[in-house]
Parts: C-alpha cells; structure tokens; sequence
C-alpha cells in the first residue's frame, strides 16, 4: 500500500482527495496536516466523512510525516507551498503539489503573476508538469510533480492535438471557460456568497488571471514555438466544471470528419479523456476524472468544447493519477 | 410626496426597499445611510440600481436627515436599532423599525433571546406590531411600527383564521419553515457560501430560534390566550422565499370544506393574502408581497401552507404596506 | 390607456408582458389569448398572479378583439406567427411581434434557417427592427415592430458601437454567450428537466442558431457594409438572464480608455444601457429592462461583455419599450 | 464474481445503480435492460459513462438473461413490476426488487393505494423488506427482496429507535420530509422543467402520499402495534437528498443525552447510519449510502432530522447493499 499524506487537507481539493483514496485499492490516507486553526477529527471537519475515516487533521510535523508516509499531495496555497515542498523532499517523499509554484518555469512570469520572489528555484527546474496525456514519460521518473491548474487542464487537453499536429495559427487562441464555484475555494467571500451567485454568472480576470501563462508556456512546449491565448474566465452559478469553449484559426480549410479522425487517434488510449460527438455537458463529468471533447468547424473556426470537473482532473484525480504514474500502478487506481 | 429616509440602507432589505420606493408613486427616496465603509454611491454599493438611483448611501447625520424625510426606515441590525429608534422619533419621523426591538412586549423574553439589556422600554410600550392583516386600526395612528419577522409573518398569516376561531388547540401547534439563503443577510459565511449551501438543505435554530417567542406572542394574542408553538426552521438552496408547513390538532373534527370557508371569510378583503386551491410554490410568490395559503384536514389534523418572500410580505415589502397605512395612502402603492 | 392585447399569453414571455404591463401607469390589458387548450383564468395558469389580474385566457376571436385592444404583443412561435399578424394589422392593431418572422429581411435566409416559406412578404418589407437604441426614429411610426430575438439583443448592443465607429474588422467577431433556460420556454423536455439541467452547463445550436443570421444582418446595417458572426450560444443553470462575452479584431490599437469614451458618447442618453465599470452579471439585470455593458482590451483583442435579462430586455420589457415609443409614450413607462 | 442483471436500466436509478457496481470488487454488470425506445450503447444513454462501461442497454429476452446473471436489480416501475418479478425467480435469478409492488403486505391497502389489483401474491407473501438496518437477518435467505421507498427509508432509520423502544405515543408521528427532484424520475413534466422547478419549493401529496402506507406498516412492525404516521412530502430545488424533519410525542419525559444514548446504541454497528451533534445536512450524504441522524428534544416533543441521498440509500444503493447481504460478501463492497 501507498501511504499518503495530504499537506493542507483542510479545503476542497483535501476533502476531494480524501474521498477518492478512500476508493482506491492499493493507497491509503497516512497522515493528513492543516493549519492549527482547522485541524479537528476528519468527520468534524467534513461531516461527509463521518464513519467512513478515522483520522485526524493535525498540524504539520515533519519529524512524524517522514516515517509515515511515502508521497505527499501538497494542497497548500501558491508561495506557500514552495515554502513547505524542499522539506517534503528532503524527507524522502515524493511530491504531487497542487499550486502553482513549479508550474512556470520561467522565474520572472511566475513572480510577475504571483508577485512574489520564488524561493526555490532549484526544484523548480526539475519539476514535471502533472498532465499525464501529454506528459506521461517525465512524470514515471518524476520525484515533484507539478499539478496542472484546473483551467489549463481543461484546455490544453482541448488544443494539444490541434498544436502538436501544427494545424492552426498559435496567435489565434480564444478559450472562453466557465467553472463551477468550487473552484474559488472553501473561504467564504461576497462574491460567492449564496444569495449574490445564485442564479448570477459573470466575467473575472480579464487579461490577469495567472493560468494565462501556464496555458501559454505548455501549449508552446506542445507547438514547439511561441503560442499566445486569450483567456478568459466567467464564474457558474454550479458547484464543480469547467467547461472550455475554445476558438482558433486553422493554418489551412479543415473538416469537422478530419478533426474527428485527428482526435481519435490523439487520444486513442487515453483512458480519461473521451471524444463525444456533440458539444460536452459538465453534468456528465462531474465526480469523475474524465475530460469530454468534442471538436468542430464553424464559419472557418475550429471550435474546441471540453468538460472537466475542477476538483477532480482539474485538482484531486489528478493528482492521483499522478501518483499512480510515479508508483507505477494502474494509473486508473481509484478513479474508474 | 411622502418623504423616506432608510436607515441602514447598505443590507439586503435596503437594496429590497430601494427597489419597492422607486416604483411607488407617492413616496420617494430622500436619504440612504449606512456605516461609513459600507457608503458610497448607490449604483456602486447595488450595481442592479446603475441608472436607476442617483442617490449616495450616506453616514447618517441627524440633522440633515430631520428636515429631509417624514418616515424612516430602520433597517438596522437588533440590538442596535434601539439606539437609533428615539432619535428618529424626537426627530420627528415616523419610524418602521425592521429589528426584533419593538416586537416583543414582554422585556425579559426579548433579554433572554436577544441577550442584552433593552434600552428603550418607553417606546416598546407604544410600538404596534405591524402585520396589517391583522392589526390595521393600531397601525393607523401610530408613531412607531414594529416590522414582523419574515418567519412570523408567514406563519402568523397561516394560523390566524385558526387561532381567532378557536379553533385548534392552543399547545399543539408545529410550524416547519423552510426560507431561502437572502433570509441570512448579506454578510459572507461558511454555511452559505455557495459550494456548501448549493444543493443543500439543513434544519438550524433547534428550540431556539428568536422568531419562536414573537410568533408566541401575537398567536396568543390573536387567540385571547397563551399558545405554545414548536417552530422549526430550516435553510433551502434558493434566494427568496418562505414555505411553512403547519400542523396543528383541531379541538373538533373539521372539514376541509370548513377551512376553505372560513380562510375565505377572514382574507376576504385583503389584497395581498390569496387562499390557493393546492400547496402554494415559494416561487409564484418571489419578488411580491403577497402571501399565498392553502389550508386543508389530514389524518385528524389541520395542515396549513403558507408562501411569501421573506425580503418582500417578510420585510420591506411590509414595511412600506405599513408606511403607506400610516401616511392614509392606498395601502397597495408600490407593492401591486 | 392603451389597450393591450396578448396573442399567445400562456407562455413566459405572455406572464412577463402580463407582469411589466400590471406595473404600467398608461396602458392596461385588454385581452389575453392562447390555444383552447391553455385557456383559462390568469390566476390558474399563472398562480404568481392570483388577486393581481382577473382577465381570462380565451381562444383569439377576431371580431373581439379588434373593438378591444389598440396594440397586439404578438408574443405567438416563429412560422405561426406570420399566420396571425396580417389579420391583427388588418383589424387595425399596431403590432409588435416576438417571432423571428419578421426580422430577417432576406427571405431566402429566413427561409433557410426556419425552414419554411414565408406566407407574409408583403408585411415584412414594413417591418421595423424593434431595437431602440438604434432605431428608435423608424420605430415611431411603425405599425409593425420585429421584437428582436434575445441573443441578438445582447450581442447588437454591445458591439454597435464599434461597428458605427468602423473601430473592427468585420470578419472577426465572436459571440460567446450563456442564456439562462426561461430562454427555453414554457414546454417541458429533456434537456431542460430539473435534475438534467440543475449543476450543469452545455454548449448547443453550434453554427446552426437562428440568432446568427438575425444578428449579421443588424450588424451589417450598423457598419454599413456585411459583418460575419461567428455566434455561440450554451445553457447555464439560472432561469434568467443572457451574459454575452465578445471578441472583436480592432482594425488598429485601441485602449481600453477610448473604449470607455466610445461607449459613454454612444450610450449617453439612453435609459436601459448602462456602462459598467468592471464586467456586469446577470443577476444585477435580472427582472429589469436593463443592458449593461463592459468594453476593454485585452491581447490586442476588443472584448465587450454585456449582460440583460432574457425574458425582459431580450422579450417581452423591450415590447412594452417599442410599444411606448409607438404611441409616444414616455419611453421607460412600467419598466424603469 | 456476482453477475448483475439491471431491468429497466433506463432511469435514474438505473444509472445510479451502474455507477456504483462499476466501483464493485465482486460484483459485474451482466445484462442491462430498457424498452426498445430507451435501449442504445449505455454511453449514449448516459453519457457520465463514456469510455467506463461498454455494454448495451437491450429490450429484455428472458433466455438470455437466465444464462448471464445471478441477481436481477429490477428497477421497473410499480404495476410493471410485479409482471416481471415472477419470470425472473422462476429463471433461478435472486431479486431486488424498487418498485413497491412486493413492499406492503396487506393487499387491500396496495390496491387502495396503488389503484390496479395484485397480480402476484404468491411473491408477495415471501417478499422481505429490504431494510438491512432492521432485517437483516431475514434479507440474508431471501430470493425477492422489496427494495424500501425512498422516504420510509429516511424515515424509519430515524424513528425506529424510538418505536422498538416504545418511548413515545404511536399516533403522533408527523414526518414532514423534502425530496431532490431526482426522485421524481426521469421523464420530463411542467412542474420539475427547469424554470419552473428551480428557485422553487412547494408540498404535494397531501395525505395521499403511496410512501405512507409503507411507513405505517414497517413502523407497525417494529413497535409492535399499529403506528399512524402524518407523511408531508416537499419538492426542493436540489438534486439529491430528502431531508426528513420528524416530530413525535414521547410517553413521558425525556432528554437530549437519553435520546442520544439510546441512538448510539441502537446503531453503533451500523456502517451507514451515522449519528450527528447536530442536524444533517443532505449536502453530506449526497452520492453516499449513509443516513445521518439527528435526534432531540423540543418544546415537549422529540424532534428526529435525517438526511439520505434519494437514489443511493433511498434506492440504487440500498439494493447493492441488499444484495450484498444475499450472496454472504462484505456489506459495504462497492458502497463505503
């Protein structure tokens, strides 16, 4: 058994991780931290648990973690995590963490985003970006794996057959997405608050939200050259989803039936991402670790849709699935 | 042109009053407070008002508010509302106070669930509890109203034919209510934070909800002696709305037929009480002050269903039905 | 008073124009009608209006009506529409039509996109484009106004102005827009069943929607030459409320502060169009007649959000709007 | 591995049930089957099952079936049922059967209720109620198991400690008890379409609910003398859940610590009922088995919460559970 420990596991994407090791076969929950302020017995901290864990959240002790536990799922903030990692992997643990400080590789983009020094460049350089489908070779040999941010997930997965097969123009990207509102975290905030986004959508982080250069520096990696995208982010009046809808310019004219073919084959064998043959519905995806896709041409655009729950392949099965490359299990572990 | 002034006008019940007075044909905003960091322009503070108010929300002043305004709408939290109360009166304003500090006749009920010394017992002595069906004449001539609470307006409205008729004994009565979320204010929580209260129902306030003694308090006055109510609230996923489902013992067999009659009689001429032929839907209530009743026998006890909108028939909808009963105006003004 | 006749009042867009015209100080309902089979009193088939509207839904009788009513909301689908309007002209009516039937000026493009022939020729060549903000003088003396279609609506008003300005290429634009499922009508189906729709979100119509059309020809009036529109509608979980996010190509730079200046001047004088001042949200316009609007740039694209209320500004509240401005009314009567 | 057979797989429970054998170590998906109408590749019937499950939905051929199963699911509807029930034990096949053609045993109530005679008392006689809670025991040797409603599940998991304790008057149970509108099946109505569903929340069933026969009978049993219970459903705006609010009045005095007690005991080796400190939220249980429970004292009178998700403890759920106990494995495989 892979013994777990979850670093932060007192928000949404620590609940979401808990509930799929409870479902997994050859992992288990070994040691969960959260700031001394959340700490408490699993099932008083989320009463969906009640008599299905036993464990406790308690504060961080590194002494203890290191005999426990053979991976890490970091779950902290962004510049926090990068405060706690080095230590994690100095313990001897693998790590799978889900913020966004090993995801840009180019120092000044992430401290121009996250306007904050990075403090540890070292691993940094030798972090693997968590997207098994495209990524699966780096992350077997992989000590810290980088989790994909949910948006990029769901997007790069959209574009990644069009980019590597060179089809359309890599300045012409528009990735208009939608997600639920797990996705803003478990702190209570105006916006969110129920009365104010109930039955409410709207637009946020126009031309600044920071999975913009994360798209861009992987879908460049994918492209073998510069690619920029528009991002841009709404919030849903739901609680898990993203749905991507996402239009590009094709290099040359291209068919509807040649872009079926093209992302057939792309993701012939990928067990989690499935090709449907009408635009995806969040509904269908969310509690899973699928990514639905479908891709079409309309008035000379190629237009991409595809749906991911946020909290699972966009944060938590993710991860897993991570883990489960790293460990060499079955990467579907926990997660069919 | 009446005059209004709203007191605390930066809340969920200000913005619902705002949106009443600027259909009313004789009544008009004249002046908007609120704490100073909760100020600003109207359209800035409720971005619904954008074109619509071209009032700023204001720390209050009393002297500019004295030669401002003829009513006041006091939409203050309990507790601080008495601090404010006799000021607007010596001000000589009429006041329709929103807090549960006039409501309840009785001091040391209201110091034993509000916990805190009431300082205002001279004007409690003369405040009348504004629920118009009921208490219309009182409403009249007076100075000062006490605005029921959302849950007791509902259920009052619901049991009153029952009560005046004598006809249900007095210590059996259940009132189940379920509101919608804006009924919690408009200050961010944990439990209402939309991922936790989305898709989500829960009972709370178990025996000790402060609407249970103010319904208790005018029940028994309706009935001409004591009644005791077992009120149980819970919170539903929608914004607006109040459904309470009744269930009391008849001291006699009684007919559906009978019922149907006597609700008929008492709500004959009232304009926003509607008797329904089946269960009445929060939803056909939502955004109005009316309150929907149906009122039926099931298995030797009488159920009764009643609907409104805790922000409209539940607090300024009411407000402003018992402002325009003050000022003579037609009572439907703004709110048909 | 102005006399009202709704032909097809048994759907939502029927209980809006009931809703706003009940609030209208100069005009009253005059006569409702609707297949036999959806007739009855108001307050059965609509119970939000119980005690607020005595009128009976009745099958249309023509003779009845013409003594009865001044103007038809033709609020009737689109190919049965053109059946009804020459005879409601005929008898004298002015008309303002919710259909698609008399919107698109080519027949050919109607007939391709409706799939049917269209019957009445002779009146769509008379028919005015109910869109105010931008054809207000025709609309004066008009006798039959096309209501335009809810998506157009959204998306013509937030882009005329850089269409009028010749600021963007033409070819480039992109709708992306989220209706909420009042948009769906009144008939129940699948799609659109509460635990199918409820926590999801989907795209639909992908290149084949009725608005395309609608809006390329509008758009191309206001540029003066043809506009293509590459339109993207999908279904999110809210009943009210259409946010449309478009991107443009400017045909040189362009800051987000001489949007800021275009849209001021533009829109300086019209009541239902506000200029936000960051992205707007749907819940603040919902339930009002209502536009708001946010222009930036962002990566060398225009990107214009504008938020309304579907069944309001998108339908039944811009009726009451040509209606008013018909008869010379003051334009915001019973919608401000 | 246990071979299962699902009749009238079609539905929600149909669907419930194939996601939660698919996480089953020792049971497999065998035959599905459905009207020729609603048969097709189960990923185009449901597409949450893409790329998960490769099997067909088919019209049923008795043939067939016998060879492939051990155990049919039998989610047909009630009347359809018991037309089927008899083929399938004849086949050798063990049954679970949902609808509630083999739950009340007094034939005269059935047909009162249910409206259409019984064709099929041999079975019902020998059917077993398939609350494993309570009868376990008798599940263990059972061919037809009467798989519960979903409301008597919720409440009689929250009551039944105090009938088999005999605490309180057997006449006096009121159950008032609100429904996600996955309960109320797939086929789309006017009631639960979108629009019209959403935002609202309304009663129904008023002393003709079917589930309060069943109530009443499994209660008789457990106290041991016949129980009148008061069953008052409500549809919520919300998916998944009932929530059951559950007033009785007690023999004689008791407390919250002697309720509480007697609760941990009655349960303490149940794994799916959970005993909360306060009252459940129908948040917790979604997607889960489990059924937390509340139980207090107020005013005089016990008051009991419970929360079960509809369509797994209250339906797809309980029956793997059943069927867990039939065939000796593990109860909680594919559940916990």
């Amino acid at each position: 058994m892979i013994r777990i420990a979850i670093i932060g596991a007192s928000g949404y994407t620590g609940a979401e991780s808990i509930r799929i090791i409870l479902q997994h076969s050859e992992a288990e929950l070994a040691y969960l931290t959260a700031l001394p302020e959340e700490c408490g017995a699993v099932e008083d901290v989320f009463p969906q648990f009640r008599g299905r864990c036993n464990l406790k959240i308690e504060p961080l002790d590194m002494e203890k973690l290191s005999g426990l536990a053979d991976v890490a799922l970091c779950c902290l903030p962004h510049k926090v995590s990068m405060g706690f990692v080095p230590k994690l992997l100095d313990a001897g643990l693998k790590v799978v963490d889900f913020s966004a400080d090993y995801r840009l590789k180019d120092v000044a983009v992430y401290e121009k985003f996250y306007q904050v020094k990075h403090t540890d460049t070292a691993n940094l350089a030798k972090a693997v970006f968590g997207l098994p489908e495209l990524f699966r070779e780096r992350i077997k040999g992989s000590d810290l794996v980088a989790n994909p941010g949910c948006y990029p997930t769901g997007a790069l997965l959209a574009v990644a057959p069009l980019l590597k097969e060179g089809l359309i123009e890599t300045g012409s990207i528009i990735v208009n997405a939608v997600t639920g509102i797990s996705g803003a975290g478990r702190n209570p905030s105006s916006k969110f608050h129920f009365p104010n986004m109930n039955e409410n959508m709207f637009a946020y982080g126009i031309g600044t939200h920071r999975h913009m250069p994360e798209m861009e520096q992987i879908a460049g990696e994918i492209a073998g050259s510069p690619v920029k995208i528009l991002f841009q982010p709404h919030a849903g009046p739901f609680d898990r989803g993203i749905l991507s809808t996402i239009y590009c310019q094709p290099k040359s004219k291209v068919s509807g039936e040649q872009l079926a073919r093209l992302y057939n084959d792309f993701y012939a064998k990928e067990p989690f991402v499935q090709l449907c043959k009408e635009p995806p519905s969040v509904k269908d995806v969310a509690g899973t670790n699928y990514c639905h896709i479908f891709a079409t041409c309309v008035k000379g655009k190629v237009v991409v849709f595809s749906a991911i729950d946020n909290l699972v392949k966009g944060a938590s099965g993710q991860a897993i699935q991570n883990m489960n490359i790293i460990f060499g299990l079955d990467e579907t572990l926990g997660l069919a």
